[in-house]
């Protein structure tokens, strides 16, 4: 016998993988249209440049010694300047991850069974970060312009909430950019209701070709020590290159610092060493650039054969910036059903649902079109989600 | 202004570093000898092979891409044959470093606010994740042949709690080794308590060369899937290299792999090739060899200085592996003051309160031999110490 463990299936949330976060991990069948991947296409990444970044790190001396707790000094430094100047290098915090620093974050800020305000739709993982926090998600609507302030003005009010989690550039899914109007907005109602704003700023550097200037980051504007800001090298680069960033001001950083050490120590050294040989290399900006550029036509690709060939998806935005597209179904559209004949006609696709921490308004669906090779299998994907949408839409 | 956050002052528990693990991983002011670091001293450490390994594993094609989330299965292979045979590799997860793998279990294990049962003394790692992750520490005491079976029975009965941590091999800080007829005992206690052994096996490759033949890990013996075994190559190598392995059967796996998931995704997939390379190398033999050779030496010079010099320090028990020894301090010694007059007079040394969860029971300091250069270091060290007695002890 194995002990059935009533300790451990009372203990741990039931609802921690109710989002489906380690089915998308799972690898799909081979030949199927991956339109469910957050990563980019291993001909997207800068894999010479991170073979020849490792082979520099493990040369240097001391490459596998404890490095300082916080990070790198020079690691530090180049993430702080690229937080748009309002952190210096010795408020940032080298982690290992998006999703790492996320959970270090909500477990310093908030206790298990406090309410934590969160986007609606947000993305999956970051749901399951909060309900494993044993967190209570409070869904407050987005729309093209970001969180809307008056429902996030009344959330706080109704739950007292101490902890507001946004991404106000290029959200996930919905791609909305929080407007020049609302920031200062979402910046005072946090400060008024003593709460942290923690800035998940996850794609700045998957920006596409034709998106203009950006807007900095919030903690650029934060007068108040109230934002807690976390970004990763990830995403630009490697599914494996987990050297992320966190930075905060005031008493906050030191206790994020202490759940940090506790739950991590620290970053391996090598990692550390890499990203800084990759980030200094000439590479590193021409990757940035080719990665804006493929992007750019990949989305026009994907958004052109959608509007082509299946006009009764809504797609409501197109943004500049990110990996994916959010499109809404016909009303009554079983979701689901229409992912699970996607991928038997040989597409993987993210149906909305787990997206909402509560009862979604509407049927949607995400496609990523960073992990595709390029328009061939872009219009390939479209044409077999055609074949399930005719199955399932009848 | 910044925020002065009542929010974080309120939510992170205050005591989460009340151990002071934090202050002891900052680096000692030069020149000061480290009788307090947990790591090998650089020239322990297999750096040749170390570096060697990286740079293979930077070369390997795909070296930065998602590895399975369970890890390599080649890596989980080699650590479930250093398990003893009752672990196959698809019940071992690759994690990133100790500290990680139990902060990932007792999430998993127990919901804040529960019991949580630990050796006394233990470590002060061990305490402060307990207490970040919201558990309540409940000591049951140790003697020399390991934890005291009724003792662990009638807390298991006092408490309802679902989890005993414990190091079965080389306990930190006394080095007490389970007797054989305590483990079956162990096993049975926590089975009827319907509960979880998680055993910590930290220093199984750092043995001395005059250990003989080891005792099984307690995982090897467990019929029931009670155990959850944490393995980690960190001591034995360098603080970095942060790999580690978790291994349990039945129901409770697949809970410890939706918590590794959420918070960390996986380990970095060159940190994992780079371990395999390093084992799988003709240097990582010899590099145990040497390291089994040069502890006992350091152990042997440490325990004889302190028998010569600090007569009035008591030293129950030497170890035949880890690297520290646990010393009693006469009754009534100042533990803090006389760790101060030390590091004054230029030695770091360990003062033994952290090491419990509530009041001691004695004045305790531990000494790590493990970090000094040799016999030379070890001499002077406690020269300084005497200095330090001298003034304190009066």
């Amino acid at each position: 016998m194995t002990l059935s463990a009533d300790a451990a299936t009372e203990v741990v949330p039931r609802s921690v993988d109710a989002t489906g976060v380690l089915a998308t991990l799972a690898a799909p069948p081979p030949g199927v249209v991956e339109f469910n991947s957050g990563y980019l296409h291993a001909s997207l990444q800068p894999e010479r440049a991170m073979a020849a970044a490792l082979a520099r790190a493990g040369r240097r001396p001391g490459a596998w010694d404890r490095p300082p707790i916080e990070g790198l000094p020079e690691l530090r430094e180049w993430f702080a300047r690229g937080m748009g100047g309002a952190i210096t290098a010795a408020e940032v915090l080298i982690t290992s991850g998006g999703q790492s620093a996320l959970t270090t974050t909500l477990r310093a800020l908030a206790p298990p069974g406090a309410p934590v305000l969160l986007e609606s739709p947000t993305y999956p993982g970051l749901l399951a970060i909060a309900r494993a926090a044993g967190l209570r998600p409070v869904p407050v609507p987005v729309d093209t312009d970001g969180v809307r302030p008056e429902l996030l003005e009344a959330a706080f009010r109704a739950t007292g909430a101490r902890v507001f989690v946004c991404q106000p550039l290029f959200q996930n899914p919905t791609g909305a950019v929080l407007s020049a109007e609302r920031r200062p907005e979402v910046l005072r109602i946090a400060r008024e209701a003593g709460a942290f704003v923690v800035e998940d700023d996850f794609v700045r550097r998957l920006v596409h070709e034709d998106a203009g200037p950006l807007p900095t980051p919030l903690t650029a504007d934060d007068r108040d020590g109230v934002v807690v800001h976390v970004c990763s090298l990830t995403k630009a680069t490697s599914p494996s290159f987990r050297v992320s960033a966190l930075a905060a001001r005031g008493p906050v950083l030191e206790r994020l610092r202490a759940i940090q050490v506790v739950d991590h120590f620290f970053v391996p050294r090598p990692l550390q060493e890499a990203a800084l040989e990759l980030v200094g290399s000439p590479a590193w900006p021409r990757h940035l650039r080719t990665v804006a550029a493929e992007l750019r036509d990949r989305r026009d690709a994907l958004a052109a054969a959608l509007r082509l060939r299946l006009p009764e998806l809504a797609l409501p935005h197109v943004p500049v910036g990110g990996y994916h597209l959010w499109l809404r179904l016909p009303d009554g559209t079983d979701e689901l059903g229409l992912a699970a004949a996607a991928l038997r006609a040989g597409v993987a696709v993210a149906p909305g649902r787990p997206y909402f921490a509560a009862e979604p308004p509407a049927a949607h669906l995400r496609l990523s079109f960073a992990a595709l090779a390029g328009a061939g299998e872009i219009a390939e994907g479209v044409r077999r989600l055609r074949a399930a949408c005719d199955e399932v839409l009848g």
